[in-house]
């Protein structure tokens, strides 16, 4: 395109990525050094990432050190409705760009203060494909999904679904005015990607989050023991 | 990154949207020549386009010819569906990529039979970024939004809303479920643009979408004259 070859845009990608993939590692290992444990929420505009971090900061806030990273195109509402419960957190507008990258992570990460042994949560923006292939240095991926979004998704955005090490289906309580085969959903999930382990929860009632707080309990300890590191 | 200045990455994406500025262009003259209206349908994953366009499809195509054109990262389902309608649809898969342009909708509009002085829907992929940018030389792009997406979209992915000319809010039959303050969400794409039209729909009940097929007849009409074509 204008001069640009097909093979001179996948190169340029290549590097782009290539570039994100170190920095990303530079923010892995200055995790580890201070024992943080990070998960990168990534999904579609309006499933409810921030609902859930809301919900999860204030059932968890008086167990350890939490943080927060906020991602959006524009606007630092979340980053407020964040800092509301009481912990700190960094808003990140990617202005035209649909996703967190690396260095952007690593900047904020400088402006947050200290949280040892501690959970930092990334929120990506709101997107089900160009986050996918970004490492920002984060322990796990974790895709949160809707009922209200349609069972095909999966499908549909394989890489998100294939990146992530939980998918965590939220507004269930939504189910009962929808048409939503919650079982179809899973089916696809697991066709993109075996291993994914699935949760159900709603951030609005509650219901099934402490089964997540265990599940982040669970992988914090493995990587915190060495075994799960990615 | 890796020898690439942020200078020139800034220059290769002039130039990509540069070039699809002007395939844009070729595809609308061609659709003119044929009298051909085309929406562009934009939202997040799962906002409900295809539900929407299949009840469209159900209700007009006894009154002019109509064609659709669907992308999305992996699958023919989409495609699949709005051929059960009876009317031609042509499936394309952007791999990577978070949104179609105005190349692949020009090989795209090849495939399809004629539909002389008819409808063509654009269904693009579900991202409330990417899409925003690349015209592809419809007369208008339709941000389709889901009363599940929440208030603050609007603000937080304004691109997208400042390049529609109007948003359908579809879903309403959900509202008495969920704490969803239309008023505000109306507000706050008003802030983004000022200009643009709004209706509430539901594609499931079918509630709102006489004044949808009002609005397309109206807007049609005003291209077909020469009046409002971009």
């Amino acid at each position: 395109m204008a001069g640009l070859s097909q093979e001179r845009i996948v190169q340029i990608e290549r590097d782009i990525l290539g570039k994100n993939d170190d920095l990303a590692n530079v923010n892995r290992a200055r995790f580890a050094e201070v024992g943080v444990f990070a998960l990168n929420l990534v999904s579609s505009p309006g499933a409810g990432k921030t609902s859930l971090l809301v919900k999860t900061i204030s059932d968890l806030k008086d167990l350890q050190p939490i943080a927060v990273i906020e991602g959006d195109q524009q606007t630092s509402n979340d980053a407020e409705r964040i800092r509301a419960t009481g912990v700190p957190a960094v808003q990140v507008n990617t202005g035209k760009g649909c996703h967190l990258d690396a260095s952007m992570v690593g900047a904020a990460f400088d402006r947050l203060p200290s949280i040892h042994d501690g959970l930092l949560f990334i929120e990506n923006v709101g997107n089900l494909v160009c986050p996918a292939a970004f490492d920002l240095g984060e322990a796990h991926k974790v895709v949160v999904f809707s009922t209200t979004e349609g069972e095909d998704k999966p499908l549909k955005y394989p890489d998100m679904f294939a990146a992530s090490s939980l998918m965590l289906i939220n507004k269930i309580d939504l189910l009962p005015h929808l048409d939503f085969d919650l079982a179809r959903t899973i089916e696809y999930a697991r066709r993109v990607n075996p291993r994914i382990e699935v949760l159900t929860v709603s951030a609005r009632s509650g219901e099934g989050m402490p089964a997540f707080y265990a599940w982040i309990a669970k992988r914090a300890a493995a990587v915190a023991s060495g075994v799960a590191a990615k």
